[in-house]
């Protein structure tokens, strides 16, 4: 069976880690087979704020959003498989990944219901981080994402094959400027590997 | 010594409990013989997309910023305190909120100095989660908001008195309408207690 893919992704730059990452692994999912609808936070020009029209509303469970919203949510009910990829700031995703949650992944959509309209999605969050993990762990923070994107956003909504994968010392300041074309290979693999690993669960 | 606060908050309602909640706490703040300077996330419309120009340059820690995010981290070393009142969506802040660390709290002015600039001021988070605090605890989740505000924002800047303090049950959607009053009372009572409690450390 063909599978079809949302692949999120956010980051300000088009030639960013990030968007290569998510170029990479849009080339994986088509080249198994399966087919692809990009979404790219910043060139949509997603607006991250939720106003009062996005409020839920915890007497009306079939409330109307707004039609972006309502948009981004047949985009999700659409897919398979649900890939998101974007950088780590501040151990959380950007804010414009922060409130595509908050808007779309709403009361009576996401969750909300007896039988959750999202439980069968496999979804998969790819977290590129640029410190390596001895830092994030050493400051105790290793758990951080695995709680708020897996229990707090995915479970919450029943989905129930999630996965939240790390990707370490993405920030190649430090590196010699003739070893980064090297290093990025190496991350690009590392992601790909990470993609990998968790749809073949 | 009068003491200046930032007074952040950040919800799609003016009549929210936050705003509530900020309001009460400009009264306390002002009735103690300090000064306030209130920002509203919503009402002055901040965008929180961290766009190319207030991405961070990792060599080049003097790098200016849009003029937006001068003037915001302006208010902030204005600050002896400052106070951010927030409700928590997805264990969480929200975009905006989030929007706003991201591209306020930069490299070379928040963070990447020797002698860090925020490092003498007192930070004060305060949560207002929908759920009571059993529900957060049995889903483990109830280290996240201190381990992502205080240890991976605040205390990464160098933030030594840092208090992140939550307010339970803040949803009355369950409580009876006639009930929902006095129960209003008890939280704000509760976010005043809570800010006292911070600020007496």
């Amino acid at each position: 069976m063909t599978r079809h893919t949302l692949l999120v992704h956010a980051h300000p730059r088009s030639d960013s880690l990030t968007a290569q990452v998510a170029g990479l692994l849009h080339g994986r999912l088509t080249g198994a087979g399966g087919t692809v609808d990009v979404l790219d936070l910043y060139t949509e020009g997603f607006d991250p704020v939720l106003r009062p029209a996005d409020e839920p509303d915890w007497e009306d469970r079939e409330k109307t959003y707004t039609p972006e919203v309502h948009a981004h949510m047949d985009r999700i009910l659409a897919a398979d498989d649900i890939v998101i990829v974007f950088p780590v700031w501040w151990m959380a995703p950007p804010a414009v990944l922060k409130g595509w949650i908050d808007r779309v992944w709403n009361y009576g959509f996401a969750y909300g219901r007896s039988r959750p309209r999202l439980a069968a999605k496999r979804l998969v969050w790819l977290a590129l981080l640029g410190n390596p993990p001895e830092e994030i762990e050493k400051l105790g923070l290793d758990t951080v994402l695995d709680a708020q994107l897996r229990v707090a956003v995915s479970e919450y909504c029943g989905i129930r094959d999630v996965s939240v994968r790390s990707v370490y010392g993405t920030e190649l300041t430090g590196v010699p400027k003739d070893l980064r074309p090297e290093r990025v290979r190496e991350l690009l693999a590392e992601a790909g590997t990470a993609l990998d690993g968790a749809l073949s669960r």
